[in-house]
């Protein structure tokens, strides 16, 4: 992580670098099957009249044309189309409206309630800086319904969450988890019909302090000051259990909406904390700011890393799609991997063992022997155990120097020695017989290992 | 593979369509790591400068460009830039550009010879036909040296590929190889010095015919009519073994680069003959049109299925990439792995056993066990077999109705019969007493396989 990217804000890794994100990646798809999520992908590009059909109008899109056709316009041969064509192609900036797209292209086809995972690379215009990158990987899961989806669920895709982002070596993580209904009916409650413009303002508590925040209620929102300090008191509270209902209702407001989030969050918190302990919080300043959440929302963050935001987000929609009447809901968290793997680089949190895949480096006597050679890694492969072949006969000192410099940790050397064949472990320089059928390393050694630093 | 995807040249799988292109991923995968290649990625984007860089013109490149700044130039509040302005960003639509920049970029934090494989999604914005996509994914994998690089790894790349070709669920294919310098060398030889249009005129040769590229070789690049003829017996020769030697020197051309071209070609047949008979043959109609190889080069095809072109093609060049006075030659090979899932779909060549990787759904005998369902499910996991839970206490035929829907194969049944526990497969309708902690499917049941159709 010495090395700055050629291009602001498009990271690219080193080998040994690759192996950890790698690990990160397999580690989260090993988890989503083991839960019966099934992969998808979706295509890189969206139509703008896709892509900003939400209001997503924060999110800086980056618009996609062929070479080919900007130069006709430019010299005047094609029309010229308008930038904000909505039937203009752009990257997808997030993973959710290209999978609310799929679900209403392909439901048809699928199995309700569904439960994908999808990691792929999204694109935002954005200004670089730590932590935010211009092109970057996130993980989904998501579970959509078609008409209905049980709020049990959203217990399901936090624990589901919790398992995977604790498989990882990134110590110790808390989902902070809140409910729209609550938040929205408590302000309807006392008062505050302007419950998008009142989440915006909490959204900034972090940031900006509960002060500012007081006086940007007042002025954008137009709140009182006694409405402000109430509006504060229910984002101040925070507990790990279910008790959090209690300290709501002290503070005396009377809300459907309310009472419904209350018990959805209760639902949540309880299950949390009893089949995962430590992992979970209800967090009531949660707001996730624009987006178009309905009922539970979740962030998490990286303790002792609080700074770099929020890791794994997300929340319920009562329509993430919807075709002519029939609607479907969904709720799912999206972990920020590229995020996630900056930090785990540039703080050593993680370190892979080795930057190849390569167990064994098979050494080669005389230039001839190179079929033969070839016979032996080929048996190894078999066995599963990664090898190549050197391509000359050079001396072995230098051959095993080529090993080391890669970090290849076995060399392997034919018809030395009274059985034939001989391994080096090269880091301990202890060599003995071998035999390429029986042989095998320490499974600390067969593939890259990645631990915490 | 009956829908049509919504956005002509951008195909999207369905679940068990991506279990198929997944399989594929992870066995190239799993065979590049064994022999040794570490995986990379690179960034989606490159500046056009670099992308032009080798004067590839007649690849329709996707621009990139930030929504925001498109409006501020249609609002004339920014000046426009050239379409072709070299500091401009565009989809890569290769990964051999990126990776040699890449090799640049890093070569001091990297071990020569890098071996590296790269699966990533790449655009083109040409005509979407059959076997063409816009967006699509490619395998690649290369060999890149620093200075020099042994003739060697130009066998040990098609072997590689040979074998991961072949652990595919696609029946027969043929590596068709060939080498520059023999076929530029020949030509010269003969008395064309325009090596480049000869090979273009014969890149053709498939598509048109022999006839037409006589006629096209004469009026095109010059030559007379029994140059035409030379240059199209050369590309007459195809033998699995080396004596495509006799056979080019019976034409009776001297050249030295073509015999250095003899030589190279000679040495990768004759091992690919050996160590993979059937799997490669000496092709001198190969041509690679404009691609700026210097020595061999790999094209491949299905056998019984040609007319779909190359499914993974190749080379080798002299100065893959350079630094200064520093070059580094590199020989690689290149998967189109999209071409190949699409046709392994649409042929019913390949087939998915399911599309959830969910194994065992644990149905619910009232709501209030959700709980202690989950827990079985948790060890079921622990042991590396998916499961997932009910949320509702239905009906066991209407549980059972629904995990038959999404494919599942057993059912999950919690205090049920005397041992407390029951698990059903319901494709046999087989029901017996089973312990989470000891209960394991077929291994066939155990991931979802995938398998000649």
């Amino acid at each position: 992580m010495a090395r700055k990217s050629s291009l602001s804000g498009f990271p690219e890794w080193l080998p040994a670098e690759r192996v950890v994100e790698q690990h990160v990646l397999d580690t989260l798809r090993r988890t989503f099957e083991l839960h019966g999520f099934a992969g998808i992908e979706t295509r890189a590009v969206e139509t703008l009249g896709q892509l900003l059909r939400k209001g997503e109008v924060d999110k800086e899109v980056y618009a996609v044309s062929r070479l080919a056709e900007d130069q006709e316009v430019a010299e005047g041969r094609r029309p010229a189309t308008s930038p904000d064509d909505p039937k203009r192609l752009a990257l997808h900036f997030d993973l959710t409206v290209p999978f609310a797209r799929y679900v209403v292209e392909n439901a048809g086809h699928l199995a309700f309630p569904f439960r994908r995972y999808q990691m792929q690379k999204v694109w935002r215009g954005e200004r670089p800086q730590e932590g935010r990158a211009r092109e970057f990987t996130q993980a989904d899961i998501d579970i959509v319904g078609d008409g209905q989806l049980s709020p049990r669920y959203d217990v399901d895709v936090a624990l589901v969450m919790a398992e995977a982002l604790g498989a990882l070596p990134i110590g110790d993580f808390l989902i902070r988890i809140n409910n729209r209904k609550l938040a929205e009916g408590f302000y309807r409650g006392i008062g505050l019909t302007d419950t998008a413009g009142v989440l915006r303002s909490i959204d900034k508590l972090e940031k900006v302090g509960p002060e500012e925040v007081a006086r940007l209620l007042q002025e954008e929102v137009g709140a009182s000051a006694e409405q402000a300090e109430q509006a504060l008191a229910l984002a101040a509270i925070r507990t790990e259990d279910t008790s959090f209902v209690e300290q709501v209702r002290a503070l005396g407001v009377q809300d459907d909406l309310m009472e419904e989030g209350l018990t959805e969050l209760a639902e949540v918190i309880g299950t949390m904390h009893r089949r995962a302990p430590g992992r979970a919080v209800a967090d009531l300043s949660i707001a996730r700011g624009l987006d178009y959440y309905t009922g539970t929302v979740y962030e998490t963050v990286l303790v002792g890393h609080e700074q770099l935001g929020s890791i794994c987000s997300g929340g319920r929609y009562d329509a993430l799609a919807s075709k002519g009447n029939r609607t479907f809901p969904g709720v799912g968290l999206s972990i920020g991997v590229t995020r996630l793997v900056m930090r785990m680089l540039s703080q050593d949190m993680a370190v892979a063992s080795r930057a190849v895949p390569t167990v064994v480096y098979v050494a080669l006597t005389a230039d001839e022997d190179w079929s033969a050679a070839q016979d032996v890694a080929g048996v190894l492969r078999e066995r599963g155990i990664a090898a190549e072949v050197a391509v000359t006969a050079e001396k072995f000192g230098k051959q095993i120097k080529y090993a080391d410099r890669r970090g290849i940790p076995y060399v392997w050397f034919l018809g030395a020695g009274e059985s034939g064949h001989e391994v080096k472990d090269i880091r301990s320089g202890d060599q003995a017989p071998a035999d390429p059928q029986t042989w095998m390393p320490p499974a600390e050694d067969l593939v890259p290992q990645v631990t915490a630093g």
